[in-house]
């Protein structure tokens, strides 16, 4: 991709499953100048030497990175954070400090807790986006791709027609791009999904499927969806709402959830912006939820004993 | 334990830890006939062989047996029945069928679920009982003593006197055995610890003790303990079964609970007699619950996915 003459130069915040995913689905498809950069400067070291080792069905495929520690950020026309949104805290502070300059930024974390934050940048433009791929880190620099899923992108603030542009060219069945006009709504409908399906396969340790095919568990989610319904006021859009959950409850049956995998690795989750938001939000509205917040006890006590 | 010049004759059903510990401290202690009914002719054959293994601390006990498998029952003078609720009626079932005479009845089913069923026994004198001991079963006739505490007992329904004497005879340090006034206080005092401890050490997957030790599961343990509150309406009494119920915690903190227990081996748990019985007396109080009835579609879940 061209900028007035020079080729678009695109930084990746953030070296986990959706940042190298990332880092090689933009480099394979897209003209442009592409940096991955990592928290941790072993990291950077490790991708620079062996490459990203990305594995899907029966195919392996090498990809050979630029990396550099995010302390030693440069300018870019874009940046995109693939960061937890815990995480997210820390990566903006280094951007900012760098002193470098972004004309654009990409923020593709669960939940919604990060809203208020990225309002605070004070230039820029920006979009919000969530991407829908089953992928999984394997180890430092091996990713696995186990299913394909929407990325839907949003401008949340200003726009930015070069990248748009360059963003709907990748638009393909392998990597299927949407640029939609509501960010909020984007954001919602993921929220929804990941809210239902995440902390319970993480609390119960099962793959999605299993929230469908066991007639318990299938119960327990849709009390939680209840519960949304207390906060969002479905209204008449409730059941269709349900039947979205549900379809991707079955799409992605096989499936890992991101929580699970960070609790089953002793990591921190995202239950702060998917259920911590929630709760703010009952709040606001002076509704009581019950299992929403016990759920989110469970989870961080989880948290907490993985550490 | 003299009867009318005969000994006393005991039957104790069921051939899991609580029975087989059970065995094991009568006969040590009890100048009385002792029989043991298992389920199975399987088991019965291979503890008439190899006796019961009682490990406790360093120490390792054999204790030869005397089993007959269920459908063998015969005439006692005092039929207790250790086996789980959820298997309480094909086990008075067979003891119904068999025609044989049965002086007293003692049960130590954990719950309340099964004082229904009991009092629909034509006749005898009913006993109900708690076993506060932590025993784990290793294999088929070894078990484990982890902790002590107190057998309760009172009477439901009828009293006999050369019963009461011989259990008043056992209580000694080793073996606490307490005589109450009131059955249904000392079912719901159980109840109120069970509830809480047993079905979130099986969801969370944790011993005793980290209900208190980490904050988060410490606030869903205070969470199910206030829907308990709804429904049982302690009154000026809460903070105080509060407080009795951390004790237990802290008293038991390295013990699984035999509800985790029975999720890890794959067993049916006795979710149905504690929270089963709660939810139906919120239902006839009209009250909702919602934590509750949540939690027990976790753990009939969880049971599910064990088969």
């Amino acid at each position: 991709m061209i900028v007035g003459g020079v080729r678009m130069k695109i930084g990746i915040v953030g070296g986990g499953a959706i940042g190298q995913f990332l880092y090689v689905s933009l480099k394979e498809r897209l003209n442009a100048q592409i940096v991955l950069f990592t928290r941790t400067s072993q990291q950077a070291e490790i991708l620079n030497k062996q490459g990203i080792v990305l594995e899907h069905q029966e195919n392996t495929l090498v990809c050979s990175v630029f990396a550099r520690e995010i302390s030693h950020i440069e300018s870019v026309d874009v940046l995109v954070f693939a960061v937890k949104q815990y995480a997210l805290e820390e990566a903006l502070r280094s951007c900012e400090l760098s002193g470098h300059h972004f004309t654009t930024y990409l923020f593709l974390q669960n939940g919604m807790g990060h809203l208020e934050r990225i309002e605070r940048i004070p230039k820029g433009n920006i979009y919000v986006g969530t991407v829908s791929h089953g992928v999984t880190r394997k180890s430092v620099n091996e990713i696995t791709l186990k299913g394909v899923g929407p990325i839907r992108l949003s401008g949340f603030r200003g726009r930015d027609a070069a990248f748009e542009q360059a963003m709907l060219q990748l638009n393909s069945v392998a990597f299927p791009v949407q640029v939609l006009e509501s960010p909020v709504e984007i954001l919602r409908e993921k929220l929804y999904i990941n809210a239902v399906i995440n902390p319970l396969t993480g609390l119960l340790q099962v793959q999605n499927g299993m929230l469908k095919e066991n007639i318990y568990f299938f119960r327990m989610a849709r009390r939680i969806f209840e519960e949304l319904d207390e906060v969002f006021s479905f209204g008449e859009a409730k059941e269709r709402v349900w039947c979205d959950i549900v379809a991707v409850i079955e799409a992605t049956a096989k499936n890992e959830s991101s929580m699970l995998q960070d609790l089953k690795n002793g990591r921190l989750t995202e239950i702060d912006g998917i259920y911590g938001y929630i709760m703010k939000e009952a709040d606001k509205q002076k509704k009581t939820l019950a299992c929403i917040p016990f759920v989110y006890q469970a989870i961080r006590g989880i948290e907490k004993r993985g550490k």
